[in-house]
């Protein structure tokens, strides 16, 4: 017997309406032959009536309480969930993350998972009940209760998945797949088939919000099959696994964009061995993510040093940044909160020269400037003005030729990108 | 040091401004010197939210399920005042029924609580922190979550009480204590100071509302002193505890009313062995609680039996009661819903004969007709007419001069009943 795991999102049970209609589709796979764990995250607006609850109680609610009272939405879901599978006829049963053994690090509101000790799941399988798991939870190894951050749920499915051996790990959404661009910006974009592990892991790090980066991490490291599908349809998605040679190998998978960013530039710093590690040091005291770095040639024995960060992390990076100034006797410091993040992503790039320069190219052929430029072996990001995204990304679909799918071996072939995943905790 | 519990139920922390305030009231209690454990209830409204959801969902929600959704309720409140208490610059840390090691029975919506591990509150109050437990849940040995019903946060309150010793379990309600009489229908009922454990089980099983039944019943079995008092004063209350010498003897404690119930007749029963049995196997098996029983004197080898139950029951009695005429072969069975049990409870009763003739006398001079009577050695109970209950506690309470409070030695004396009790879930 095949064991599939399901990942329903906060969009596709929001109302008893489409509680529903989960509860039925779950039903169908179990009649057709498959056992079946479904994991859920709390219903719609759920999370945001709670913490405006708690705002109104504690603006700076400790941490551990937090995740007491968010942990909630979703043990409302699963019981919901359960009932509206026994209503069709069919057994269910509904854990929480603590009781499945979801156990992880003490990290309240942003715990990372370490183990997951399956057995009642295991168990409640083998006497043919349908399985219901709260998603975004968990436990520490002392019995605190924990919630996973932004993306939990697929991260909890895709352990749960590793945890039981299940054939695949669905996670439905409001779209259909992973698509070669976003398909809001650019129409004719196409959906990605199969992709593997590492372009999935660079788009989803590059802003295509479909699947959760920790989730395809998890993914990768214990060989969890994704099928990253629609919960309004009945078609096939992306599937993503390992490559392997039957996978149809494209040079470029997709364009993926990220609005979500801030610039911060350090002005006039001494150029002296240290001061980049300096200012470095303070964002991570500060706890700001630090995403491109690029530091300018060194002139009259000053450089500038700039660098992205989430505009969630603002504030604090404010503060650190003043802070380095005064450590470093730098000028002063800049922040551009009108950036975009525009990435082409691709295993093909590793083996085929040019693509860098094709990009570029396309870039400054649509008018858009480029800020900064990072790369990885099969990712290339460039920073431009927010207000030029959609004319980048459309440039780039196009010198790529991505929307006609073509395969490897013919001319510039396609895979993947963007549409937003649907909404998440937190 | 002193350990206090406390228990607030779901008006008392109704909403965010109820909820600082009951936070106010418990590290005033800290700051006084003493370590406190809170218990508390689901938020108002909440747990009636719940159950509407469920409805939608399904109609005849699996109860392992509403178990799951239900204890979902007090983890909010938990998790809000320990936010509440920190605000206030003291530390708190909340924990679930599970977490607290609440162990009960199977008996899913109305489990019993069969042991109380409370090393993680101790091992908190040792560490300086108060402590917020959830009322109203608990776990099964094999790790599923139920709910205690009805009145289970009170019950949750003692049991922990015993569980870490401590010196008093305060139970918060919109009531200053346990009166003479319910003081909306007797105005001048009069505040009891000292209630024996016995004297208080027989004015919770005959409606006096403010305590519930199986949280006194807890109380005595494991000695917990229980001090019922208002969540809005910060005058004392009613104290529960073992009947002492010190303690004001009264011969007559209260009058209870309870207007819950209604009184099913099955008439013209043949008058052989073993018919009472039949009827209440029935009754039984369909999960009637059946609370008086009379059988009238037989007539022509035919009798007739009566009973009352509450009218939460009354579906499933009518079903049994249908059967149990067919069993036996008895004429008809009729239901009366318009009854109320009027009840005088007092420790003195067993030692100071004719309570029973002065309490019928003064029924019958205000008017009132009893259709059934029951007695224990410290409680007699009639049934009357619905429409006469008010005319019956007030009847009652000036006959044996409740409202004046004499001690025992002098005149009749006073001890206490009814005010309704804080909304509680279920």
């Amino acid at each position: 017997m095949t064991i599939t795991v399901q990942k329903y999102g906060g969009t596709s049970v929001g109302t008893p309406e489409r509680m529903r209609a989960v509860a039925e589709r779950i039903v169908r796979t179990k009649e057709g032959g498959s056992s079946v764990v479904a994991v859920v995250s709390a219903m719609g607006d759920v999370t945001d009536d709670l913490l405006e609850l708690a705002a109104q109680i504690n603006p700076e609610p400790p941490e551990r309480e937090m995740d007491m009272l968010l942990a909630t939405g979703e043990q409302v879901s699963i019981a919901l969930l359960a009932m509206a599978i026994h209503a069709l006829g069919h057994e269910a049963i509904s854990f929480t993350g603590p009781q499945v053994g979801i156990v992880t690090d003490h990290g309240h509101t942003k715990a990372k998972i370490m183990e997951v000790r399956a057995d009642r799941v295991r168990e409640a399988l083998a006497g043919g009940k349908i399985v219901i798991v709260a998603g975004f939870q968990g436990v520490t190894q002392d019995g605190h209760i924990t919630t996973l951050g932004r993306g939990g749920s697929d991260t909890t499915a895709v352990a749960v998945a590793a945890g039981v051996k299940a054939d695949v790990c669905e996670i439905y959404t409001d779209v259909d797949g992973v698509y070669t661009a976003d398909p809001r910006v650019v129409p004719n974009a196409r959906k990605i088939d199969v992709l593997s592990y590492e372009e999935m892991l660079e788009l989803a790090a590059s802003g295509a919000g479909v699947l959760n980066l920790r989730s395809v991490e998890f993914a990768r490291n214990h060989g969890v099959v994704i099928h990253c599908r629609s919960s309004f349809s009945n078609e096939p998605g992306t599937i993503v696994k390992e490559a392997d040679d039957t996978m149809e190998q494209a040079i470029i998978s997709g364009v993926a964009h990220d609005t979500s960013e801030v610039k911060i530039t350090i002005r006039d710093v001494p150029d002296r061995p240290g001061k980049a590690a300096a200012v470095f040091t303070r964002m991570s005291e500060a706890n700001v993510n630090v995403d491109m770095i690029i530091q300018n040639v060194s002139e009259a024995g000053m450089t500038d040093i700039s660098f992205t960060t989430p505009k969630a992390d603002l504030v604090r990076a404010r503060r650190a940044a003043a802070a380095a100034v005064s450590d470093l006797g730098a000028r002063d410091w800049l922040v551009d909160d009108s950036i975009a993040k525009v990435s082409l992503v691709g295993a093909g790039m590793k083996t085929h020269p040019g693509i860098a320069a094709q990009m570029f190219t396309a870039l400054s052929d649509a008018g858009v400037n480029i800020s900064m430029i990072a790369t990885s072996t099969i990712r290339i990001t460039c920073v431009i003005k927010a207000d030029q995204v959609q004319t980048a990304v459309r440039a780039l679909h196009d010198s790529f030729g991505l929307a006609e799918g073509i395969d490897i071996g013919e001319a510039v072939p396609a895979a993947g990108s963007a549409g937003e995943g649907e909404d998440e905790q937190l």
